[in-house]
C-alpha cells in the first residue's frame, strides 16, 4: 500500500513514471509493493514477454523471479535516485523508501542496479 | 492511483484480499489500475504461468491480453460484488468503482465475469 498520495504521469522518452502528490519526508516508507512470485518454469516463459523488463530476481539465493503490483512496475531508474528499494522476502513485498526528501511534483525514482550507488550500467543501456 | 485508502490483507482460503481502509461511498472511483499491455506472442507465454489466473482480455476486440497494476490483480470474486470495473482503452487503465457503500475494514470484490450481475460460472471454479 502507498504511504503518501502518488500519481502516475507519461514522461517524454521513459513512459509512465510516478509522481509525489505531496511532500514525503527523507527515509520515509513510500510504498509496501505486493509481489507476484513466479516458480522457475513460469520465470522462463516471463523472460520472453515484455515483463523482461520490469522482473526483480527474487528469494535469498535470487533464483526465483517476481513482478511487483502497486506501483513498484513503474519506477525509472535513475544513477542519482530520490528513493531505493528493499525485497521483504519473507512477506514477498518490495519496500520502497525516500532516501532524500520528495517535494510534490517530483518523480520518484530508484536504481535498477539494487543499490542506490551502484554505477554500473543497466541493461537497457547495454542492450 | 487508488482514490481511497486501501490495504491488502491475507484471507484464509482466498490469499490476497483487497480492504477499504475508509468509507467508499457507493458510485465512487476506487482505483484507477495501470495496465501492462501484452502483443498476442507475449500473450501466449503469459497464459502458460501463474498469470493465468490473472490477466484480463483487453481491446475492442479482445484479442490483447492485459495484467493490472496497483491492486487491480488483488481483487477477489464474488457473484454479489460491492464494485465493478470497466475498461479504459484509450488510457490501458482499468477503473474499480464502487456500487455500494463500502465500509472501512469490509473488502472489496468485483465479478470477474465483467457484469456484476453476470452469475456465469468462472474459469476456477469450473477447473
Amino acid at each position: 500500500m502507498a504511504n503518501f498520495s502518488l500519481y502516475i504521469q507519461q514522461v517524454p522518452q521513459k513512459g509512465r513514471a510516478v509522481f509525489a502528490a505531496e511532500f514525503i519526508p527523507a527515509f520515509s516508507l513510500i510504498e509496501t509493493c505486493p509481489m507476484l512470485i513466479f516458480n522457475p518454469q513460469d520465470g522462463e516463459h516471463i523472460k520472453q514477454t515484455l515483463l523482461y523488463d520490469y522482473y526483480f530476481e527474487w528469494g535469498e539465493d535470487g533464483e526465483r523471479i517476481a513482478i511487483a503490483l502497486g506501483y513498484g512496475s513503474l519506477y525509472n531508474h535513475s544513477f542519482s535516485p530520490n528513493a531505493e528499494y528493499q525485497m521483504d522476502f519473507e512477506n514477498n513485498s518490495l519496500l520502497v523508501c525516500a532516501i532524500e526528501d520528495i517535494f510534490s511534483g517530483q518523480e520518484i525514482c530508484f536504481n535498477y542496479n539494487g543499490d542506490a550507488e551502484d554505477q554500473s550500467p543497466i541493461w537497457f543501456e547495454t542492450k
